[in-house]
């Protein structure tokens, strides 16, 4: 496939500064670009690669003023990463195996299962029964699908997945390798002997449309009715999304990060890695979790920035732990105030 | 399914406060209770619920002392976790799916392998030589079981399990889906070149009855000799349990907690998300470790609680902590100190 | 197999202490070893077990000087680590089933897929078009190997383990149950609406030779070019390596350590567990992360040892928190001042 930098400006609505007949064949990263290939600069910390990269074309804000030489041609655009996605999407439709819906001969699939024409389903995947799978959705080898479980039109199913039973995944859902999806919540009555008795975990898991769950994810089945992660929300490898759990639309969490039973995450709430949040808690629409804080107690306040563990307002911990790098000297000078006090 | 609040209460043990002859055919979370299902409150902060709950029936603590109009039928009971457990494990076996034992087709079965006619395997299972498998126990699609591995009765072991060669399993035991039992411990010998040399681990891994691990989690083999998981504990999601540790019985660790290598923790220990623990440790019995705590050395007295990384006693870190929040005033108050010192 | 102290003693370059003719059949540790075994004392925590075991040889530094009388035969080394290395390996290779190369009737193997008769594929393997798997490499049962995926030599590649297209992995590596190579960097454009557009993620993952990989284990994928793991390099369990990241040869990351975007990792660093490093920075050679550390800048001092979240020098960080462990005291000194400057 070619395409020139003009085509190029037109399919992203951008404006071409340069060579517009310039021809490209796929992207490239700005610091590893080479002739034939469009990169961009979003992140301004790149900047500096803008002015030696050997990529024909560079995708820039709209209102990027240079410091310096350009040899690639440039494309003016609004919103550089959304523009991005837009183009990658698009080789990536290119460069895609052509699917072809088929039916591999060794899956393992109940008579009771419903599916058309438009499925996917690879080698050695297993299908338990009344299990029900929408259109042009794609299950590779390998991923297993328990009894009753509804799964939506156009999903991913990656190889390794397992699914237990009466679980729905809605349309557009992306499940990435070995995920879990409604495995029992941790739930124990502890004994007057010191030992735990299993609670039975009776509820499931529901995957609104859109939901992205990465790589050895897990999200727990609820003990009564579901554990429901909404529209829209992206879940990155290895996050723990314990039972009963509700994640708001839009919602983005980080790889590692984990919520504990019964907590009720807002809309579009961002978490970064290794983020630990308590049981049984809120959290407010559009909060912000820096990587590893550890929330113990409800964020009520829309937008809050969190940090530390347990975590409170970001700037007053950052403005806290940049004097307790200097508690050393701080104790210092405490010591030398009572040592001329006594004299 | 029907039941009356007579008959259940009959069941748990409790005392019935209403109409003893409503009838129930499920349960349900409080605050989303439905005529004709019951209902719990067993965490005071959802006390309120039981006010507006439409549940039929909700089970609470024999010394509830209600603050206003309840419409349910209450049946009092010592322990209300204890009792909900009764009631959705006696739920759970009336909905669940009657499971007839059987050996799918696909299944991969050494001939060398042990086991009777009670024993479920699922598609695509495979089992290697020598393995033996206990009476009852239900072994779901796409497990791998190695060589000499020994599983007691009335297991279950989920999707995608996947456990190493020689590794023991108790009876009673429940594996959740693509946990890893008995993968190499991560020992490396450091080469003069800066390399690392691996070091074969020889030993197996050891899980004694009713033990509990969670969905992707591990458990490494030991080096020499075994790591040891005892009666009852319980491992949530994605915790890690390195080469050569021990895990004294009824212990719990929640998800995503890692315990590194040759550690030894005590009975009854209570470990929340994210704790950390270094190896070549001890830690005493019944200790309770906070969320995201790091353990760093050893924890000799029973039923100490920690916090912080590194952890020290959980009340001190508090102490220390509510200071830490407040750092940036006590420097200015120290600095208005010394102004004044310097007059 | 019986092997004498003499020739164990040959076999690792050391020297004899005691009986020569006595026999050995296996290793132990230290304070589990029984006559008949070998063990060893690399870690001087253990010394005092050393004076009580009952293992007939024991492998001590060269320079080890006793505290008290010792039973057992002493072979003195060099790196007692390396030499147990050595040892483990060779009873390792004793004790190891003897595989013989095999393709199992039950794999799924595109025709196209180029290997030849060395190589050993287990029970319900997936190998799509184009795979290439080289000489001796040994491919467990149930694993997923992606269209266009190029496998090295002498590879163990444990049941489970999904690669999805395009990845390429060296020579001598060992990748453990359900680990992850390949699967989407999570990339997503932000939307005028608060929702998340899915950037396409159009590049690969490369593992050089001698790489191993923990179980559960997560790489991701490059959005555009490699996501790159050098030479040597080992990582333990449920480790998040994201999207565009270079790990330097010899590194070595424990446990649940998370790397996010686009960081590039020196050589021979060391992270303990649960380290989390921030996306687009750089970590110098040789540099120390201590367990649960939190990366938040780039560390351009070679060897420099890191703690805390966000991390600084380690010594330093320690100094702070041992004052951190006192501030309750400092305070009331504090106000002790006051009170007395105030009289």
């Amino acid at each position: 496939m070619q395409i020139t930098a003009q085509e190029l400006a037109a399919f992203i609505d951008g404006k071409v500064e340069g060579d517009p007949t310039i021809s490209i064949h796929g992207p490239s990263k700005i610091e590893e670009g080479q002739p034939g290939t469009v990169s961009f600069l979003a992140n301004q910390k790149y900047e500096s690669y803008i002015y030696t990269s050997k990529a024909s074309v560079i995708l820039v804000e709209k209102d990027f003023q240079p410091a310096g030489d350009i040899h690639a041609t440039l494309i003016r655009v609004e919103n550089v990463y959304e523009k991005v996605a837009m183009l990658l999407n698009k080789f990536g439709e290119l460069q895609g195996e052509e699917k072809v819906a088929e039916i591999h001969s060794s899956a393992v699939i109940d008579d009771s299962v419903q599916m058309d024409d438009s499925v996917s389903i690879g080698a050695n995947t297993v299908l338990e029964k009344n299990a029900v799978i929408g259109k042009y959705t794609v299950v590779y080898p390998q991923v297993y699908i328990g009894s009753n479980v509804k799964i939506g039109s156009n999903c991913i199913i990656y190889p390794g997945v397992k699914i237990y039973k009466d679980c729905e995944i809605g349309s557009g859902c992306i499940l990435h390798s070995n995920c879990v999806i409604g495995s029992d919540g941790f739930g124990f009555a502890p004994q007057s002997d010191g030992s735990y008795k299993k609670i039975a975990q009776l509820g499931n898991v529901i995957l609104k449309d859109r939901v992205d769950v990465g790589s050895n994810a897990v999200i727990d089945r609820a003990t009564m009715g579901s554990t429901v992660i909404e529209e829209g929300v992206k879940l990155d490898n290895l996050v723990q999304i314990a039972h009963n759990v509700v994640v708001g639309a839009d919602t983005v969490i980080a790889a590692q990060s984990g919520i504990a039973g019964s907590t009720k995450i807002g809309k579009r709430v961002m978490m970064g890695g290794q983020v630990g949040i308590a049981g049984h808690l809120q959290v407010a629409d559009e909060v912000k979790i820096q990587a590893q804080a550890g929330i113990n107690s409800s964020v009520k306040e829309k937008g809050k920035a969190m940090f530390g563990t347990p975590a409170f307002a970001y700037r007053d911990f950052l403005r806290s732990y940049s004097i307790f790098k200097k508690l050393p000297a701080l104790a210092d000078r405490l010591r030398k105030i009572e040592k001329e006090n006594n004299k």
